[in-house]
């Protein structure tokens, strides 16, 4: 075995999920990560945790759900609430065999099962919970890279020095924090959203920091009453579908107009699965620029510095106030766009980042 | 996909498990049986179960065992417990990718971990519980046989008619039902069993007929008071140990001495898990003679005519009265001998097997 497959394993358990003896883990592994969910179990071993292991598979899933009549109704599986409401750990081992494996499942009966599985999800979250994901040739080639290529970028973003990254990363959570208003300019784009009374996330691959990605970087918020236009063009995968070029268009905090240069369907799907669907659940600031190119996958593109990305949906519970609950959905689907270029990002009106460089790394005053 | 691994998913599903609407299922699928698992998935879904799949690896199952002290300490999965507490119907699909997976594991390393997952087995085996396996090269290799011709011998004792079948198996139920006593002949063995107040299950691969294991074609229930001497020449796998020409003594119903030519550990650390695992749990007659060779795997091999089987440790329920409580045990390991030529089987002094005939089929009256 890869001495980095060991690794990945133990900054899983033990920065990530930071888990202890006697913790009950459940771990979901995908069809073709069974090399990392190995490595796993031996750590979890180690520590005394329990484990229960469930399989992840694209294809069992899209065999359970094309199924049936077409107005077939769907419930969520009492065994798996009743699970993870007794778990006090959940590691998500991503990597299967074809990242397209749903794409022949009807997109409003997927959206039916989604609705129907809320309270697993929400039981989930309450777990502390991490994704990760193991290199497979399937994800090596959604990047458009060899197989031992993509090895390196996975290992060369999972395997960082998490704890001087977080700090790096608590100059922009200070920023967000104190601010009430985030606008984002560029070519397409001219959206502002209130910030005001939300936390930011330090998201820095650790449950300790309500960071549930690994690898992470990224500092993210629950922003609200959303104004304007934005355009992501970075492609991306949503629901087995490609995605490219979408433009949203907010009033008073929801989508009112919409469009894509391919994959409009998917983004409609979304859009329609509830009411918070069509408001903004996250804006997130990716600052890992050990990342050093898109691969289509939002675990890692959402993370890469020089973009900033905004998600559909549900809210991450860190950023808003206890008591209080942020945008409600069952869905949460990111976007990212590019900011490399020829942008800005102000926070009341003062410039955050210009082209790319945050005005801690430039000492650039204001626009 | 082999129509045959359709096939055999709708006999699971509706001869063996008999899934109806809105039942809460759990799948458990080995590291090979994954296309096995999509066909299940599918027929569950048309049903309008629930499904949840968990991964049944054995190399996952083997780093967790491993890792750790010498002296550490095993406790039951929370989450386990409460996923199989919430379940109707347990589905578990066979069929790994290497039968001695678990060989470096220490027995008594097993030993410990089995007994503190015995509470999750007891809430398993209180659902509708069905094992089978789907024909892997790795289960074709143990049986000593090409992988297609595998494949053709698993199905031919899967998919049979299982109605007529059972109807065939009612003759050994009634007369086990009607006896007292079990008496069993041939060299190197001569044991007596008391079947006293037990009934007999019809083992029909269905839990209509309180039968767990698809194939299935055996009747079996649960003696007492055994005593003598058996031996089992049927080679077998313990534990990822090979076991061969097995001896036991019993006196006052438990094991007072025992011998392997192969494989002796193995079963010295099955009759030191617990007091129960001293004593038989099962007495079973192997009926279905669609099984027509030993294939090393004792989910077929119990079941072939011409052989009877014992089981150390864990009686089933259904063979002892309601409220009383059969052998008790962590484990339940099966043992087989051939019974083909030179033997008698008495019930209260009657012969009902003699070289491998049943009396219904001979019209033979006695010794």
């Amino acid at each position: 075995m890869d001495d980095r497959v060991r690794e990945h394993a133990e900054v899983l358990v033990d920065w990530s999920a930071r888990v202890e003896a006697g913790d009950q883990v459940v771990m979901d592994v995908a069809e073709g990560a069974h090399d990392l969910a190995v490595a796993v179990a031996a750590e979890l071993g180690e520590r005394d945790a329990t484990l229960l292991t469930t399989y992840g598979s694209s294809e069992v899933g899209r065999a359970f759900l094309r199924a049936g009549d077409d107005d077939r109704e769907f419930a969520h599986s009492e065994p798996k609430l009743a699970m993870l409401e007794a778990a006090d750990v959940y590691l998500r081992i991503g990597g299967g065999r074809n990242t397209t494996a749903l794409a022949d499942v009807d997109g409003e009966r997927r959206q039916r099962a989604r609705k129907a599985t809320a309270a697993t999800r929400e039981a989930r979250m309450d777990t502390d919970w991490v994704s990760t994901v193991h290199p497979t040739r399937s994800l090596a080639q959604q990047a458009g890279m060899a197989a031992e290529e993509y090895r390196d970028f996975v290992y060369d973003a999972v395997l960082r020095d998490w704890e001087s990254l977080a700090d790096e990363m608590a100059n922009m959570k200070e920023v967000l924090d104190a601010g009430s208003e985030v606008r984002i300019e560029k070519e397409g784009t001219d959206l502002t959203m209130s910030i005001e009374g939300r936390t930011a996330v330090n998201s820095a691959a650790s449950v300790a920091y309500d960071s549930h990605n690994l690898p992470s970087g990224e500092v993210f918020t629950a922003p609200h009453a959303t104004e304007g236009e934005v355009y992501f063009d970075v492609p991306m995968t949503i629901d087995a579908q490609r995605v490219q070029g979408v433009s949203l268009t907010f009033e008073g905090g929801e989508v009112v107009d919409f469009a894509a240069e391919q994959g409009e369907g998917a983004i409609a799907d979304v859009l329609d699965t509830d009411e918070g669907a069509r408001r903004l659940g996250e804006l997130g600031i990716g600052m890992n620029r050990g990342i050093d190119r898109f691969t289509d996958s939002i675990l890692f593109d959402e993370k890469m510095g020089d973009t900033v990305h905004l998600a559909l949906g549900r809210a991450y519970d860190a950023c808003v106030p206890e008591g209080e609950s942020g945008n409600d959905s069952a869905v949460h689907v990111d976007m990212i766009t590019d900011v490399s270029e020829d942008s800005r990002m102000l926070v009341d009106g003062e410039v955050v980042q210009r082209d790319g460089t945050f005005r801690w790394e430039d000492g650039f005053e204001s626009a």
